[in-house]
């Protein structure tokens, strides 16, 4: 797979996609960072009136429901619907859901109504969506994500969209396709927004690479090595996420790739 | 200090309370970085709908109001109204009290109707809550820290509520308690979101140690001396966010807690 | 020029200007920390109930259109009518002017109904406020600068302000006079908020230096070396961010101002 990374890495670096966010305000900061490092085209929207101006340029737009509010909700949904009739591929990140009733509510909304790409959440996101209820501590995931599984493959075949569990092992669902990835550091829940990133980054692979898997798969796979390279160098938080934007800037070498 | 600090930072990273903050657009990235590297669990709130489902799991509310607007403060006062009836501590940031007319107006509303257990502010902030008027340039204080400790007495009195004057010396009052703290870095004000970020520890110190007292004056006094930490490694305010937000998830060591 | 920039930063580090910022949710952290680099003094304004007060206090207003919408829109009006019957100049930044019809609108509107110091964008955007069609892709600038400088001397004609031009070669172009500054790193762009910033940057020149042309060269001149420090010591977008702030907060030395 270090070939094909390397080989989809480039063509972003070329034809720097446009990647169109309706995002939270908490980490549009480090999302909008991220994507650039990649060398893809960020642009964060927050105005009914020039979704469809932005949609025709779109390679892939991203829905994060990080934070609420009637406008932001019915702003998503116009550009989702604007997304589906230009053909322009939607990830969502369902950020919180089981958290709040509200929360879920929305986002199962959201994929009961709009033709989704992917989804990519934590176990705790993916089992509300697959509206298996169990109790979620704020935004962070409390539960173990081999037994989101099964569940997530249901999910994926009832809205035809490839899911991402994000974890300790990251797991990669489409339909009867699966694999889980074991990569990554432990430093990435320390920082604020690694979630939402990883959402955006597979957006911008996914401009490149349309069979939704293989991208999903890719793109998670090279966060979770990004990962590891700047763990190497970091001495806490703030130096890791530092150096994890440097490494989301570079190519994937073989020692990085092999060493695990 | 040292022993009970390290204690509660470890209590923090055991059981990771859940701070639910309403705060501002600005610094929302920092203050959530931050209480991750401190090992306590952020959520940013923005949806009334949500705050009742969200205020049952929380261990400490901040209210911040550096970015107002009439949105904004009905979402705080549905906040605090939740978290008064179901007796969750409230924090309360009087950003930029003082430098206008409508932000003191607001945050005297909220210490007259609500139970705040702990105020943190500079010294024009915490002036104007005590309704001395003085002049405040902006969001910086301008009076020194000193003239303010009896106007923040008669201020705790009357609200019940613990004092944080943050400045070179920070002083930390409750009724007939004070502590002056006389730590922290001169880089500290070179970035923003350090008084922010500051509530936000104070108010993770808070989910572990009920004495207000207490929890305000360990956490204040850790602030300061991660501040002195990261001013060691840092050549201007860049290095010197990077470093602070690695010393922010670390223990003290007794040469840090004693080299002052 | 490195004897009159060097004046200028000490003086804002001596005065602290308060530079009052109608700004983007994406990089107004970026924007607040760079001023505080620098040594001027920020806020971030939200609420049309405190216009009034902090503009009495304001040096410079700096309207920034990154995030737009309607309740943004009506605040920068009156913060421009207040700004302009106090004499507070205004620095306009037009982010993504160009990229979708909405966003050109609002801003030929503001720059045709105040008075306007200095506008900042990238060559789309300035060829879109100068009313020459062309395609733009999101918020990055797909034309060469040389091909603006007509059209932007029209429009500094037009609109009595000065114009900058930021690209590989930022331009400055007051009326008749104008200067082509060819410095600056390549890792500018792959951060957001670079344009943001320096926009921020020259208001901040512009508060201590009232020849806003030579406010607008000594600050894009600043910028773009302190772009070139920062570099040679960063590895990627992650390390040049902190090494940047950190630069904006020193002053120029001699080699750092004639290697080039």
């Amino acid at each position: 797979m270090l070939n094909e990374t390397n080989a989809l890495l480039k063509s972003i670096k070329t034809t720097r996609p446009l990647i169109v966010n309706l995002t939270n305000y908490v980490t549009m900061d480090f999302v909008a960072n991220g994507l650039l490092s990649l060398g893809a085209s960020p642009v964060m929207c927050h105005a009914r009136e020039e979704i469809e101006d932005l949609m025709k340029l779109a390679a892939v737009l991203v829905i994060n429901l990080g934070t609420l509010g009637p406008d932001f909700i019915s702003l998503c949904k116009k550009a989702c619907t604007v997304a589906n009739h230009l053909n322009v591929p939607i990830v969502l990140d369902p950020v919180g859901a089981g958290a709040s009733q509200y929360r879920t509510d929305i986002n199962l909304s959201l994929i009961e109504t709009f033709k989704i790409a992917i989804i990519r959440g934590n176990a705790s996101e993916i089992m509300a969506l697959a509206k298996i209820s169990e109790t979620t501590k704020g935004v962070d995931s409390s539960i173990e994500n081999t037994a989101v599984i099964n569940p997530a493959k249901i999910l994926s075949k009832q809205t035809n969209a490839a899911i991402v569990i994000s974890g300790k092992t990251d797991i990669v669902i489409d339909d009867h396709l699966s694999i889980g990835l074991d990569r990554g550091s432990a430093l990435m829940p320390s920082i604020t927004g690694t979630g939402c990133l990883l959402t955006a980054i597979i957006a911008a692979f996914l401009a490149l690479e349309k069979n939704r898997f293989e991208a999903a798969k890719l793109a998670t796979l090279f966060y979770g090595i990004c990962g590891e390279i700047a763990q190497k160098k970091s001495s806490g938080p703030g130096s890791f996420k530092t150096n994890f934007l440097d490494a989301l800037s570079t190519f994937i070498e073989r020692g990085d790739y092999e060493r695990h």
